[in-house]
């Protein structure tokens, strides 16, 4: 038999990593041959995050054999899936976002809730189950309750987040703000990716309304240091939505630290765009003021003005 | 703001109808405005239950508005909830079935363990809130587990619901075995029925590879005594099939003391039917020795069936 296949969505964030990393310990601890994998390298904020607790990145793989067991973290849509999700047997879900394109033929183990970061829910099932948590995945988990979250900023953020964080921050000993901080700075140093990269950093596919949409996120400290590249992003992303058949790509700049985002767009149609935010795209771009998260500010915005 | 509606599926079961009082009456504990209903009356069953712990029924429903903000219980896949649940705000899913036809805009608590009975996770999410448990939704609830799982004798069942059962009996102060025998039997007197009204007691659409498969289940202490009705129900299966436009009708018909089901099959096509069991039907039906669990042993073997 072989191993059960632990993993988060397709480029991977340091949410999808950690919770993969700390979930394959906690099945492992009750019994369950896991092994914790990711559908891509981490980026620079993970690797940051990975280098500081010395754990080893997991495995990378891109599709999975039809019948192999498998337990889904941080995600459940197939389309940001591994390939050939469809046919594994998928043993659990732990996650917090929406429910969509997904299904089974069996009964399984599923647990989300609407929290900010799926690891504060494992920290809820390493205690139901009073299992310990060792230092090092206590150290990925808190760091992606902070990626999540934008240390505690995002509007996903809840209560149980910011008690979560605390928690694992005194299990792995360090200093919740100044090694947060230090952290998603990590993630933001773009100067060196090309605009491919970049636009490939955080993407996530969703059908809407009959489109195809694609949602690209970028973290920041400063907006205009990512827009003087505007130019080639357009066109990285045109050649996305040509080689990919997306028929709208959307780009969520995110500055961290003054909470507010701006919008790049390209693609048919933008009036739903415009419609979702109450704004009118100007070369492309719109300025959302406060709009941190795409799963709570964003996706389900665009997803009722698509549908009506 | 109206309240909040918590529900199980349409053909409610014991389950069904304990699970959403039970699940209805914690999170009004956890101060949500919640209210109990059903998408159907009692079965004899539920119903011998409900007076034996003199609970009222709850209010049936037939749809929902749109935008009200519910909780399922028992079952997820939308056309078996209440009309209208795609324009639903989902809050709250508990369940032990397969995810199917299932998908929300916005992020849920979604709790599904594959356990034979959903008012066992239901017990676990009290213990987890330090919420008692009055000690008539106790007898409701082992009810549903005594229910679903046949007195322990289907293969869904597992030690968490026998435990479950057993806590919930001291609670409730029953004698399970008893108890559990008594209400099984109530749910088997058919002979008052019309064929429409037993092939209605606790049936279940499902789409399978491109068709529409009804799949009702009867509980009987003897086999004999359903099928010498069998040509009033097989002209009852052939007009339901024709008025909701189903490909193609099942009727599991269980004998819960030996554990064993006779299948009862109109329309087309029956050879995944056949492939499924490895059997051959004859005078459209089938004895099927061992199945008890339309959700473990006829909709997974069905679907891969009528996926191939």
């Amino acid at each position: 038999m072989s191993k059960i296949l632990v993993f988060g969505h397709q480029n991977p964030d340091t949410d999808a990593i950690g919770a993969a990393i700390a979930f394959a310990h906690l099945q492992k601890e009750l019994g369950k041959d896991t092994e914790a994998v990711a559908l891509g390298t981490p980026n620079e904020e993970t690797q940051f995050a990975l280098s500081h607790f010395e754990l080893e990145a997991p495995r990378v793989i891109e599709q999975i054999e039809a019948g192999s067991e498998v337990m889904l973290v941080d995600h459940n849509e197939f389309q940001q899936s591994a390939e050939g999700i469809a046919e594994a047997a998928i043993l659990a879900v732990v996650d917090h976002h929406r429910i969509a394109n997904f299904e089974t033929a069996n009964p399984l183990y599923y647990r989300a809730e609407p929290v900010g970061c799926t690891s504060t829910i494992v920290l809820k099932l390493y205690r139901e189950a009073n299992v310990e948590i060792p230092a090092a995945i206590a150290g990925i988990m808190l760091s992606a309750i902070v990626s999540d979250t934008l240390l505690f900023k995002s509007p996903t953020c809840t209560e149980e987040d910011i008690a979560a964080a605390k928690e694992l921050a005194a299990i792995a000993n360090v200093d919740l703000e100044a090694y947060g901080l230090d952290m998603l700075k990590a993630g933001t140093n773009l100067t060196t990716k090309t605009a491919a990269e970049l636009l490939d950093l955080d993407a996530k596919s969703f059908p809407m309304g009959g489109k195809s949409i694609r949602i690209g996120q970028v973290n920041t400290v400063d907006l205009n240091e990512v827009f003087s590249r505007q130019e080639e992003l357009e066109t990285a992303m045109k050649a996305e939505n040509q080689a990919k058949g997306y028929d709208l790509y959307l780009l969520v700049v995110t500055d961290i630290l003054n909470s507010n985002s701006e919008l790049l767009v390209i693609g048919e149609p933008t009036s739903p765009v415009e419609a979702a935010f109450n704004v009118v795209l100007t070369a492309n771009r719109a300025f959302l003021p406060g709009v941190v998260s795409r799963k709570k500010q964003v996706v389900p915005q665009l997803t009722e003005s698509f549908n009506n």
